[in-house]
């Protein structure tokens, strides 16, 4: 295909940052299609790389290497001047500024190895965390959470508890719905720990009108209608007020966006301790 | 500090990808610290930019940029360049390599505008769906799901679910418990669908029993007892057999790893139809 970029990306481990950098650099090009079917993680003998090598060659593909090993970086880095493959190394750029500095070479180590840490498993943990104190399933767990998130119905609470319970956050969620009382427990929370989630009627309208199309529901329900969207969007702010919540606009945010307010918001407000 | 690595990263957008690419590098050095305090997104302005990169000098630090503005980008590059700043652009060499063979250029727009598309909802409904049908809560997601986990309790069901719900698979998952019948339902899922996980006894009681620490619970339970796990094991086994389950053995895994035992087989089971 003409406008298609076919993209081989080789690791010694999973090859997750280079999918990460890809996926960065594809939406720069909106009419080029880049075809990445051809993933090799966990490379480790010279003759499988050469391989892949070939292959790409002959695919007039681009290379996006994160081999740690050295031996296997260099074999890749020669074929390539010689054949003139496109090929990128991620890591070896990085790894010579740190050489430059400290005269130290990494230990070529495929990554994976060492993710079985105790930061690791804490993000397991507040995994875990979210999932149970997801929709405010038991307000038990507002007490031991880093973040509690109120918000009214699709105003992307379980996503963002996700997200951020992937950064290590031990994050806890509650619905607001004007007719079922608040739990007790809410009032002992932190006022720093609780953040309010708010969106434009007029979106939060659109987007239950397609969850419902999804859920193949019809739409003459009173949750898409926007005067009782607007009450429960005053309810919450009511809430919000009551409660100190630091409030986020999520409106047109993606939850990666929501999740840097909602983490600058908490390094500034611990700092200003 | 001696062993410690300042480290500035620079973006138009969010900057995940510099984080990730640092978290891949970082591993390689364990002697070293890497301080990535120094955290500036949405940078959009020159004199911004040239304010950070003074700092950056001022601090020895490494400056990773993914700046998709030209302007911006060459701004650094000369900087570094004149006063020997240690400067890392990671998407450049890639933009280079595109416009060496097509002619195009990036449409230098921050990557965050993009991700509100048909993907990104996509994967919020699978992260949603994963949560609601996690730990068998309801039998019915099993008919709608890509992928239903099996297993007993601590052989990481929910964290791999969320993993590859991120990835935008609907994944539902279900604890076997000797004692709790299996739900009719699960005998309709296509066989191909159901992934059974296990676990090396010995491991899996120093992870329950690393559980119950963290619970604050004392370890004289069957939960932890090794006889009790064989039992489980033994158990979840002829579940497995009975549902056709494809099995995966996660101890020592890391969830990423698992993962993608799981995407290669839902793979090659594809293609094999």
């Amino acid at each position: 295909m003409k406008n298609e970029i076919v993209v081989y990306t080789v690791s010694d481990s999973l090859g997750e940052t280079s999918q990460k950098l890809l996926s960065a650099v594809s939406v720069q090009y909106p009419d080029l299609i880049f075809n990445n079917s051809y993933k090799f993680p966990f490379v480790n003998r010279e003759e499988e790389l050469l391989e892949i090598l070939q292959d790409a060659l002959k695919d007039k593909a681009i290379v996006m290497s994160t081999l740690v090993n050295s031996g296997l970086a260099q074999v890749a880095q020669k074929f390539s001047r010689r054949t003139g493959l496109q090929y990128l190394d991620l890591l070896n750029p990085f790894f010579e500024l740190i050489q430059a500095r400290t005269g130290k070479r990494p230990i070529e180590e495929p990554g994976i190895v060492h993710k079985l840490d105790k930061e690791y498993f804490n993000k397991i943990a507040a995994i875990e965390f979210a999932v149970k104190y997801d929709d405010g399933k038991n307000p038990h767990g507002f007490l031991e959470s880093d973040i509690v998130l109120l918000g009214v119905s699709r105003t992307s609470k379980t996503p963002l508890s996700m997200y951020l319970a992937n950064k290590g956050y031990k994050v806890s969620n509650l619905p607001l719905i004007p007719e079922v009382p608040l739990p007790q427990l809410l009032s002992k929370v932190e006022k720093k720990k609780v953040i309010g989630l708010t969106c434009h009627p007029d979106n939060l309208s659109r987007i239950r009108t397609n969850r419902l199309d999804s859920l193949g529901l019809n739409h003459t329900s009173k949750y898409t209608d926007l005067e009782k969207i607007y009450e429960e969007l005053e309810y919450s702010k009511q809430v919000f007020e009551k409660y100190g919540a630091y409030v986020i606009d999520v409106t047109d945010k993606s939850i990666e966006e929501t999740a840097y307010v909602v983490e600058d918001y908490l390094k500034n407000s611990n700092s200003l301790r």
